[in-house]
């Protein structure tokens, strides 16, 4: 992986291949050459990455007719819910959606990013949970149009799409204040990322709001968004606490959420009757599991198809302003918090409206 | 969407521009010339999808350092877990991997094959429930190394793995008979598909081979292989069978089988004392399903990891004869099918082994 900030020259390529600028250009131009200096430099320019200048003018003056979405990790349903909706919004156009999978490494973003000079797309569509510096840099550098799905500091002149999920946490948490939870534990993502800085507020804030002691709450960091961390920390969480000693836990997403329901029914408890249960990001998952999750939608179907209506504005027209759009946070109830299918159901808690339950069937 | 049959020429383009050939020939050199002549060819040029020849050649002979994957369903997490495998196998190598969605749309398979071309990637693996005579048409086309993961046609010359799902089907339904149940139904996918019709098949064999009525036997089709899908087809066969004309239920993958349970709850049904449920892929979710799933094995990393050698291996090597893998089915045996959370367990079925549920475990 070369270094981005150096960009290779027909110089850099002639050295590695031992021959002369001139030969390296007569090869490029595709005039005829032995099959030795051939395949030498052809060689050197894959490893050196070399672009030339006229071929990368000619690449940037094509359209490709292709656009990139780059997400942290395509396990998860709530970024296969945001490829749909871009792809649907496509759909009417002649472009296609490429798919790249970061896993949240910001080597692979950086990588990716550095790709995104050689042309092979349009436009990207780059979801990130880690927003540092050293992105910004390269993204900022970036000659293609380019949406960021995910919080981006108001400085950054690049369009931005994004939600609130502190907001988010605000209100699943005060559900289940709601429905008389008082002993509410958080399982949160890694704390190191913007969405699980974003839960780990909004908890505190609804928390305190609501005259409880959040210093005293139990808080789990799972070791990453996925189910099978989220089902670790949810072990951890339960065999740290005394029984009864919680009535609730608020996940950070869908799919931590799962995991709490299966570690919950390994332990035999009850959901919701013993502990409720919230995720977020209302997955396709969430009206899935047994019992149904109670989940706080992001819109991600709502900022994939914003994404791609910047995207392909940004595209028309370079000159537009940046443009920040944000979508609402909004809480779907299900089983897992407000009614049962056991028959043994707790009286003491308001049961749900009916019509706030019909809202999250499928 | 033009017909990849008849390729564009350099006169093709210029009609449409309205100018001459030496003109566009001008501009994609990047010679100097007018903006409007240069926005006029370059529209036409996108519009053509017209790949001049130096510079497909130059493409050709570049590396891109790209190889895509492309599958029916990036929202089934058996992909994900055959794309994660593959992004294994070419972390040593300079390849990042691409990924395309093609929602199982034989448009939108011809239309992703017809871009190969255009040389963004320097390799493909391509996964398809229905590979019909279009599009193997196109695939053997194809210029760049591919490889197909899927059941192709023993004469067809493309590098191919495979698993075995018929008897993968079989294994279940053995299973579910060793476990004492009967009255078996199948809960397939669509059946124009290979995996439909290799499920079905199985389902009949194994029946027929227990001296069980396959003819009698419940059979109801998923619209597809989504757990959306899934629990809707569920929901159709509880209709219209009578309480207790099923004791088990054979799913044809994990999705449809994570809507059976859901469906089996609403009707109030515990699983496995009322009725056994298994599915096919073992993905990850299937540990995670409320009560965990037992489930077929069908070797997609293995799968993902294989394809992802032999892609090397003929990138490396074109020359190599077409090879055949074959990756073969394994049971994984879980709660839905042999044990019970409940108190209220029947005695008249097998226990299962405590060593056959370890293996099952996350």
């Amino acid at each position: 992986m070369q270094d981005p900030s150096v960009r290779p020259t027909l110089a850099t390529v002639a050295k590695l291949a031992g021959v002369s600028v001139a030969s390296v250009s007569r090869v490029l131009n595709g005039m005829p050459a032995s099959p030795e200096m051939e395949s030498r430099v052809i060689d050197a320019v894959a490893r050196t990455g070399y672009v030339p200048d006229a071929f990368a003018r000619s690449l940037r003056a094509r359209r490709t007719n292709q656009l990139a979405l780059a997400v942290a990790d395509v396990g998860n349903p709530v970024y296969v819910a945001m490829m749909r909706a871009i792809d649907a919004s496509l759909r009417t156009t002649d472009y296609r959606l490429v798919l790249h999978s970061t896993e949240a490494d910001l080597g692979a973003e950086l990588d990716l990013l550095g790709t995104m000079r050689h042309g092979y797309v349009d436009g990207l569509i780059l979801q990130s949970l880690r927003v540092g510096s050293e992105l910004l840099a390269e993204i900022t550098r970036l000659t293609i149009p380019t949406v960021v799905i995910g919080l981006l500091p108001d400085e950054v002149p690049i369009d931005n799409v994004r939600t609130d999920t502190r907001q988010g946490m605000r209100l699943a948490v005060e559900h289940l204040v709601a429905t008389g939870r008082r002993r509410i534990a958080l399982v949160n993502g890694p704390i190191d990322t913007v969405p699980g800085v974003a839960r780990w507020t909004g908890f505190a804030e609804a928390m305190t709001a609501a005259g409880l002691d959040v210093d005293a709450a139990p808080v789990e960091v799972s070791a990453d968004f996925t189910h099978v961390a989220g089902l670790e920390a949810v072990r951890r969480l339960l065999a740290r606490t005394a029984p009864g000693a919680i009535d609730a836990i608020a996940c950070s997403n869908d799919l931590i959420a799962m995991g709490a329901l299966r570690a919950l029914a390994e332990h035999g408890l009850r959901v919701p009757d013993d502990v409720a249960v919230t995720g977020m990001d209302d997955t396709d998952l969430a009206a899935m599991c047994n019992p149904p999750l109670s989940s706080v939608s992001t819109g991600a179907a709502e900022r994939g198809a914003t994404a791609a209506r910047l995207l392909l504005e940004r595209i028309e027209d370079p000159e537009l302003p940046p443009r920040r759009c944000t979508v609402p946070p909004r809480l779907v109830v299900r089983e897992s918090t407000a009614g049962g299918t056991s028959a043994a159901s707790s009286g003491t808690r308001r049961p749900a409206e009916p019509a706030e339950l019909m809202r999250g069937e499928p």
